[in-house]
């Protein structure tokens, strides 16, 4: 299932199965099963995919599921979550799951956090009490936890910041890179579930420059796998895509690649072009809870007095549990009552709507027509 | 599947397929699938049972669910649901619906209701405006909206209220029941969905000689169906008991028996007893959203600090999603985090905790041993 790779790290098999320009299809083996990429990761931020059940998610298609470790490191402990079971017990989801190092969180939930070689001094959301991150600690948390994809802890300033900032924030990233590793090195690769993966992450912002720096000297550390991070955070849509093909041009073909933080459809299928394999955002499911639907026309908002008695579907050729059984009225009722079962009926919705569209995806990719695919797609939006 | 019962009143077939000592097993035979007697419905007030998706209550075991006149008539409004293609279509639901009057709420839910014979006229709770329900609007509301069981509007005062109070909710009570017949009879006994089952409800509180004058009074304009209403509200637990026995022993064999309001598994147990089919309750859904647990030891709260690092199952033996995936560790975790998941799962568990007690009572029932069977689960609580 797993053999020593680059860093001597543990390398879960990849394989690509097909390729079509720089889209492609590939083959995940990890522990808890198989993920064909490319591949919608959704979030379940404290441990569950709200408004989910587990079965569901996996009748939805969901293949491979995030948690976050900041969450749960504060709430309920990941020794908590260890002692038990671990996550995968604790989340009662059997498949893959991959948990960020808790990096985005530190530097984005409370204006607190004080940035240091050594790691990141900050107050919990929850009580206000005083943590620090380092990269030892990121690492031994989420061996706590157990994922089968961990993340390097890293710092993630915003993408259009100040040069001088992203440069230091690349060399952080860099040294905690090495730290990650030789901290999960030094358990053997393993935590609460048994072998985990450790991806590195390339910051940078939007300086082409800056991100091959990053970029090269994760290489030169050696990872299983890399993610893109740092972008899709507020900076221009194009500046974006290019400062991604900028980086996944530099990562190595025959290794997973991870684009961190993209849930809407249009940007999928442009970071699928990229030949990205896994994205995950929390877009689709938040957007549910505030009464917003994903459909090939483009985004509905079921608030809209004009749904009221509206007798059709979300969508017509959807077979998830809304479109099946609701009109949209009707969900429109749930979602302006606050009944919890219009956010489960359109986080299920939205959720079955992008993985319909990646499964759309990777069958063009094998018949060598996505572009034509993406193209007809994105028409509607 | 109905012909014209007592009243003419359509009438869905009801057979006893079993009775041991008052506890019966019955066959009620709906527009929308059979029911088997006796039966908890778990409560949908405004559409939607809390946290669960259809499937979902299918898959426990749910044979019929109830919706809410008061809540559904005020939002969206009956013709809306009608317009959307009814109830059954609204709900996502395919089996059968029972809903109520809307009587107990327009009483219970704002100190404002102003009595009259001819209706109550009461604001509403979403929006202060003004509304007079009759017996006649509250047929035609539940006409349109469209559930194959039907009930007759009542004026419900507290079970020990005054006397004098009291009967006159019985006369009242047994005129509307006349004007409600009436009312149905002129649309032929149809709604939305189909031919309605409509049953009349005894009044009377705890005061023995007013239940009988209440059912005498609704078996002589005749229904195809009886519900005892008005208790469960406060009284005391034995002196409930003897009065639903003494309605209960004035009700034909032959025709179903709803007891409004009851969901706690002993309660539940002492109603079977009674000769009682049919009841229902918001409590095992209301208080899974507060974190409760039904047991065979009793109930579990699980915001408890001693379930923390809990591993084991809400139960050992319960086939549920919270007791097949999770530990109670991890549902504290979700019910303290507020995620929905803390409800879907005490809720899904809740119910599948009755409905297994309500299975066990029908074969104990079938089998001669229904005494024994409630003594014995009844021991834990």
């Amino acid at each position: 299932m797993s053999s020593a790779g680059p860093g001597g790290l543990p390398d879960f098999p990849f394989s690509l199965e097909a390729i079509d320009g720089r889209a492609r299809v590939g083959r995940l083996e990890t522990p808890h099963g198989t993920v064909i990429t490319p591949c919608f990761m959704p979030v379940g931020t404290k441990g569950t995919v709200k408004g989910m059940l587990p079965a569901g998610l996996k009748s939805l298609g969901a293949q491979i599921i995030l948690a976050n470790t900041y969450h749960l490191a504060l709430r309920p402990g990941s020794d908590v979550v260890r002692d038990l079971g671990g996550l995968h017990r604790f989340m009662g989801w059997e498949g893959p799951i991959l948990t960020d190092s808790g990096g985005f969180q530190v530097f984005s939930l409370l204006d607190t956090a004080d940035v240091q070689d050594e790691g990141v001094a900050f107050r919990s959301v929850y009580d206000g009490s005083r943590h620090l991150f380092t990269p030892e600690r990121a690492i031994a948390e989420q061996q706590a936890l157990g994922a089968d994809f961990i993340m390097c802890f890293d710092q993630c300033p915003p993408a259009t910041e100040d040069r001088s900032l992203v440069e230091r924030a690349v060399q952080r990233t860099t040294d905690w890179a090495r730290r990650c590793r030789e901290a999960h090195l030094a358990a053997e690769g393993r935590g609460t579930g048994g072998l985990q993966m450790l991806l590195g992450i390339v910051q940078g912002g939007t300086f082409a420059d800056l991100r091959r720096r990053s970029a090269e000297a994760l290489l030169e550390i050696g990872f299983p796998g890399y993610a893109v991070g740092g972008l899709s955070v507020g900076e221009d849509r194009e500046l974006m895509l290019q400062s991604t093909e900028s980086t996944v041009n530099l990562l190595p073909r025959e290794r997973v690649r991870y684009f961190m933080g993209i849930g809407d459809p249009v940007g999928i299928l442009d970071m699928i072009a990229l030949g990205v394999d896994l994205f995950d955002c929390v877009l689709p499911t938040r957007v549910a809870r505030m009464g917003t639907a994903f459909t090939k026309e483009g985004r509905l908002n079921l608030r809209n007095a004009r749904f009221a008695v509206d007798p059709d579907p979300l969508e017509d050729d959807c077979d998830c549990t809304a479109c099946q059984f609701f009109s949209r009225g009707a969900i429109r009722h749930f979602v302006g009552q606050k009944e919890m079962l219009g956010a489960q009926l359109l986080t299920e919705h939205n959720l079955r709507h992008l993985f319909r569209l990646v499964d759309g995806a990777r069958a063009a990719i094998r018949e060598g027509r996505f572009e034509e695919y993406r193209g007809s797609v994105s028409a509607g939006w």
